[in-house]
């Protein structure tokens, strides 16, 4: 980080830095080329919606903590932000969902068949980065980050796998620690404990023990997603940018779905595993305030909130631990607000 | 090859001989764990359906007919495999394709969720036999091997893109040039060019120019894909394995449908686009009959016959030329007598 001054720059600055360096370095592993209509431009579309880029963030600040210069893992960030958005195209057709950043997803755009294949192409171009690391990096470690990018798209794909049966079979009784597994898979590797580990990697030139980096990253990227959880019920759609209440619609197993479900009984209980178990399409808007009303009656979103703030603490010392060795500096702080700014992000 | 006796095998024999060393080895990359019914299972669904081999088997005797040994080619061929399978399950998906190797396609076991993202899995395993080129072949050439897979790729993602761009926009005009360059990207690039190049570039240990194999790539593929229209119109569906006629219901723009567009008049010309226009689902057996049957009048199988004959001569000589300076053998033999095979095979 250059942006050393008085007072550190806030976590939504050093995102919009960081940000623009991988928008710079991302773009020109955008092909300009044809087939436009049908494909690379439905391939630049979510990239051009601009994300909050929070996971290339983290990388680059980490490597930075480290002692390695944002140059070294810009490809490796880039990597995991072409990634992210495949895995975005993707999900958000296999959920079904509405609308992505502000505008309708993809498939929306340009129907299924067409947005399977975007996103098929975007994982293909995330890999090109990766290929640059050697290179940069020479072949040794650019297959040491090759190494750890598998292993994050392995899990990623293993979690989405998980949530998608649970959404298929829609299982009654879903526990905390269920939810727990899920997002460390679907969520967290690719999130939060991939960047922390890509960073340290390239940033000690593979001198640090890249084990410490879970239990921080887990906590750290449960914390994003319980967040993201609650938004989606409780947010203002013009931040969010997803259409409020989808999870809702799309039965998605969060943790206030499953507390309402444990928490009630009798007649109540019976109509909300009916609803678990109807399709999305067959979901009304008064089946999903119903469900909500039920969670507010129950007290399912402070149950979350609190497990998030919980989860959170637990994150503040994880995060020592894993950045013990670590000097203060810009990029030692801007990962541990990113802590606090998890839970109170709007958007 | 080692089965050298006093006639050469018949293509078919090579290909179960040169396919059992690609099922043996690339089952070794399919995950045996957690989440199975959602994920690994799928993921091993058609690879256990066992194809032709075509792809890997070109690849593995292009490789010992430039001096190479089969191992050196394996993970190589492994991956092109493995690739070729996520190919099938998002092109059966976005095809809306109802059988697939004589049973029914993944997205209709699984439903179209949980069929996209094996489909990611299978092209994330895909990736791991070219790390392990790494140690079996050096940095190097392991990195060679993986730009002429991702320029493979990309090629592939392309040409599906134009040929779901058709389907969407279901423009009325298409030369057989425009059907040529669609599959030169979507079949060529994938099934004949890059098993060519890839095991030239590993049996000479890159001291061939691999640009000559784009010329007899493109004919042996193209005749590959012309075969595989007509039988899709002509053929016995328990030896096709797909669903006979299923082109047609698609829109599939083979040659034989954009003939018979282009011959048809009138009231018949009319009919035909309207035909274009409509959505599968509202394409009746009566009216895919129809479509059959102005075929037939038109001579429109005839002519792409006569094509594909035409492009086999064709692939003859830019087989001479590719392999010019290769001395005989069972290899060199089974590439060139992949030529006539193509055009004449029933499944």
């Amino acid at each position: 980080m250059t942006l050393v001054r008085d007072a550190d720059p806030t976590v939504p600055e050093v995102l919009a830095a960081y940000g623009q360096r991988i928008v710079d370095a991302l773009d020109s592993y955008l092909p300009e080329t044809e087939p436009r209509v049908h494909l690379w431009d439905l391939v630049a579309e979510y990239p051009r919606r601009r994300g909050k880029a929070i996971r290339p963030s983290l990388c680059l600040a980490t490597c930075g903590a480290f002692g390695g210069a944002v140059e070294e893992a810009l490809p490796s960030a880039v990597a995991m932000e072409l990634l992210h958005h495949a895995f975005l195209v993707h999900d958000d057709l296999e959920d079904g969902s509405e609308l992505r950043r502000g505008a309708p997803t993809l498939h929306r755009v340009a129907g299924v068949p067409l947005a399977v294949n975007a996103g098929d192409a975007l994982a293909l171009v995330a890999a090109r980065p990766l290929r640059d690391n050697q290179e940069r990096l020479g072949a040794r470690m650019a297959a040491l980050v090759a190494d750890e990018f598998d292993r994050m798209a392995r899990h990623t794909v293993e979690g989405q796998a998980i949530e998608l049966g649970w959404r298929r079979d829609a299982p009654v009784e879903l526990t905390p620690d269920d939810y727990l597994d899920l997002i460390m898979r679907k969520t967290c590797w690719y999130t939060t404990i991939h960047p922390l580990r890509v960073g340290a990697l390239i940033g000690s030139w593979a001198r640090t023990d890249l084990d410490r980096f879970v239990r921080f990253g887990f906590y750290l990227g449960a914390a994003f997603q319980i967040r993201d959880d609650v938004l989606n019920l409780v947010g203002e759609e013009v931040d969010y940018g997803k259409e409020l209440l989808g999870d809702l619609y799309e039965g998605k197993r969060t943790l206030m779905l499953n507390h309402v479900v444990t928490a009630s009984v009798g007649e109540e209980h019976g109509r909300l595993v009916a609803f678990l178990g109807r399709e999305r399409d067959d979901r009304s808007p008064d089946d999903v305030v119903e469900v909500l009303d039920a969670m507010r009656r129950h007290g399912s979103i402070e149950f979350a909130q609190s497990l998030g703030r919980g989860i959170a603490d637990a994150a503040h010392s994880a995060f020592e631990e894993a950045f013990a060795d670590v000097r203060d500096g810009p990029d030692r702080r801007f990962v541990e607000a990113l802590i606090p700014w998890m839970l109170d992000r709007q958007s």
